[in-house]
């Protein structure tokens, strides 16, 4: 097992079918803050980051999942995953031209979802009068909406969450958290956690029982209190976006989540608290969904709906890499 | 530079004239749980922590910081930092009996303080009927008084906290996340923070104007939420316990705060909140006072006595290291 | 209409066939300190409450409610009071000796439930060393367990809660605050909320669509911040006590809610937020379950088990009165 | 003393001498709500009022309080409040034409301030697309800036804060819950607080030292958690508004607040918390300032600053008749 090579997740790229709707949403209701456009896409952050970007909103037949970046700790460290990952054979090569970051290499985790490793990065800065009153923040604090701080993590599916972030940890450092059974029978993983540091997780595994590969299942923003997500939820109800599961709080990782779907069809959580993890020799832990791993209360049921990926799987679809995230790839 | 060397903060000893006054703080009002106790020390934790334990409560003749222990993130790590601390030629040398955790390397940093190093750790284990009905906690949550859930950060006082900072980052890979000036016409620095963690620090320094050596300015503890740190300002006053400073918000780090003094003498804080810092290459920020970094409000002073260290400076000191850090140095 | 002529909620006679089971629940868990025991009752009172006890808890057969005590404004309005009472042909008559408060009227409301009126109240007096170092609070603030600051509300089963929360009004001046109908194409009234004060209820009233008469639906404890909430959720559950529903929101009284059940069978609501309603030609709100009168988030069905009333309603009972209720009144 | 003949504070009239910046203060940064204009006046409300308006806003030569306006209980309420204050022999007369109530008696307190009482109220009505989807808020939640709820109280000053609250007592039956005598050999009363309802105040009255009078010490605005209040000050000090004092917590009250001065120069709190008060026979608290009336953490002073008044006294003033609150009285 390496050393964590990557220091943290550093955007997404999410596809919509509906580009000004979603924009709208991710602008006015949720708060984000657009940086840029270039192309088919818009690039936005929230208020807290440091990057250009954290999301890369691009217009796209169908919802789901361009593509993950994840930026390394180092330019070694990033020489050394892209090893790493092509030992593995599932490298697809390097991107030079980025919008917000440098040379990117590309490869397709066991999931079939296109990731990219990258280390040089531009940052963000404020326009004349956006400039923080504080060193220590990128930007003057005016929230709008709900004004999430940053991207939190991203949560994809797969027909193997336990394999997919075992394969993470071996590949590239990352620590496996936690992961759910399906019952106390069974050794059928339907959720498993990976992170590359304290938090319970940046990337989110959730079992796909379709043939179809590289579906999304949703991504997160992360606000700073449990208030601010109960504020979040009304802010959202008021704006006639439906909250499709909480507020609540997983078992697992401790997180309190509330998920909406963005008009384009992609599933948004917004989440807070969670424990911070220091332990370097943690042990993965194994739930059983009657322990609480969905729903720490214990008393309800996830929804039906949360099983849904992004995008739906097509009736036809038999082991099919997802054209969406395919299309993304150069 | 090397990468981080360290996982996390372990644990702390603090040293305490009065302790069975200091045990009752620490255990009735802070809330914290007893593992064990041997010879002249009693070890506790927070409920949130996974080790056997994160504060060593020593009797001593005056109050103040024993040592400062440490924990890399795998045994190569331990043998590369002990390596790096051999060659800035501060080492103290093994101690192979421990309660609670492996063989640790000492060595003294240039405040005059005692830190060790170690790997091998004993986790915590639940009592029957104490053991989580959660998988992904260490033990049952019956929280009593402020019930923290872990340590957060020890801060020292030293003539040099940049110097100091910088050797921490250039020893064992900690960032320097941010510093404050005296004011806008200095460069003396009176404030720094390193961290090995997406927090802002895990160890502060605050600048100590004095000859002596090896002294401690407070050490911290998390609990999740702001409301949860009023709590605790509600339960300290309470006790009888008056806040030196707090509950209010640094500049420095974003963190919500409240000081106060256990019975011995010693400063402890109750902290939450704060940035939580991913940028690999993060610029180390520079702060003046009047930009809010103690006070994030801007409209207070930080009291006099948040300058004193434990133990307070005597007259005669002059370069004097701190005996009773050098006391539990075996 | 007559002016408000209660002042509060003063306090409520719980029945428990599990009177050390309970006790412990309500001391130890929920965290109520308790004032006296007399007879087959143990008294006890949240730590912000200025009388002698807020819950009778007293050993009976069968779980349920015996008595509900509502203090007037004053000598004068409990007079007025109880000549609108008896005018309903309600009365029951006077009980002259009471453990913590003076003469009391008792009433029987369309419900079947047991009411009685009263003005004078003793008041509690903190013993030495728990005094509150603060003149406006009623005891040192030691918290415990959930540590609810005082009794919020009671609601109770009837066939007509509309009439009932009419009645409430005509006769003693409350305000009919909201209720809810079954669905768009009903007049079924299925919850109803009264109030003496600004909160949106101290009486809530159910529909009860069995015979039985005189049930209890729950009573609740009010905490802080929505912060506590969540915190009582979590001691609940590491206290083995199962979370029926909740935590969550209404949308009747935008009130945070969860509720368990205590061991002798009766339903328990820690809740918190909620406007606060001072208008004073206040017109009574319609809801539609739809618009989320019991789930603000409109994403999950209150569970079937929150129809269910304290005692359960018996198969052979036929417009019966609870018993239970009955034998509580001299 | 009579029953309470108000049922809360419906509004206040706030003179500015510069009404651009102030409304751009109190729609953009403060976050209320514009109803309509008219003359030299601008009406305002919090997101959760019924009424027209909360807060008419009044361009003046100096800043200070125009009048404060009470709504009672019913029209017979209003007719004997108007009995009661004329028996006072300080009433002086009605206004009937008025923008968002019917007619209003106007009457001069002790301390030198045009009060008024009315009843007839108008609602507001939500404009298309504004109406709330919820039947018990009027309307839409979208929340800009600090986004109070509602007006929580006003606080003025006068020579003599117990006679003054003695005289709202035994005038109107509000209830007289604390004060602040200067010291414990003193019985000078610093800060009286009186209510109609569960909040510790919805008039607080301060001791003016100056011949002046007539003047305002601040007006509230109510958040509903102490999470938003703390909130409410990072995006005050990011629209670069000083915070005066606070983010904190009074003793007296139990409130959380923060004091800001807006461009008018008139101060503004936010506050939230705070017991809620049902006792009817309360006994009225006595405070010294060293048991923490002012800052329940007893552990800083209240600036010196805070003891000023808006508008501040002018050298030559004697005895004089604040002019800026007369000129408001037609």
């Amino acid at each position: 097992m390496p050393p964590r090579l990557i220091a943290h997740l550093g955007h997404v790229e999410i596809l919509t079918p509906r580009p000004e709707d979603s924009l709208r949403f991710f602008t006015d209701v949720l708060g984000l803050n657009e940086t840029t456009r270039e192309g088919q896409s818009v690039y936005l952050r929230g208020w807290g980051e440091w990057s250009h970007h954290s999301l890369q909103l691009t217009e796209a037949p169908r919802p789901g999942i361009g593509h993950i970046g994840w930026r390394t700790w180092s330019p070694d460290d990033l020489e050394t995953a892209v090893q790493r990952v092509e030992a593995r054979d599932v490298g697809r090569g390097w991107v030079d031209e980025n919008i917000g970051h440098g040379p990117a290499f590309r490869f397709v985790s066991p999931g079939g979802h296109t990731h990219e490793l990258f280390w040089e990065d531009e940052k963000y800065v404020a326009p004349p009068g956006e400039e923080s009153p504080y060193p220590n923040r990128p930007q003057r604090y005016r929230p709008r909406g709900v004004a999430p701080r940053q991207l939190d993590h991203v949560t994809v599916m797969t027909k193997d969450p336990k394999g997919h972030a075992d394969w993470f940890r071996d590949t590239l450092g990352s620590t496996f958290t936690e992961y759910t059974v399906l019952d106390e029978h069974s050794d059928v993983v339907v959720f498993a956690m990976s992170t590359f540091n304290e938090k319970s997780h940046d990337l989110g595994l959730v079992l796909d029982q379709t043939e179809v590969s590289g579906r999304l299942h949703h991504f997160a923003w992360w606000v700073d209190s449990r208030d601010e997500l109960l504020r979040a939820a009304d802010i959202l109800l008021n704006a006639d976006i439906p909250i499709e599961f909480g507020p609540g709080r997983h078992g697992m990782g401790e997180q309190d989540y509330l998920y909406v779907r963005e008009p384009g069809g992609v599933r948004v959580e917004v989440n807070t608290g969670g424990y911070r993890l220091y332990v370097p020799d943690w042990e993965t832990k194994r739930w059983v969904p009657s322990q609480g791993s969905n729903v720490f209360y214990r008393n309800i049921p996830m929804p039906a709906s949360m099983l849904d990926a992004t995008p739906p799987a097509t009736p036809s679809a038999k082991d099919e890499v997802n054209p969406w995230a395919a299309s993304s790839v150069h």
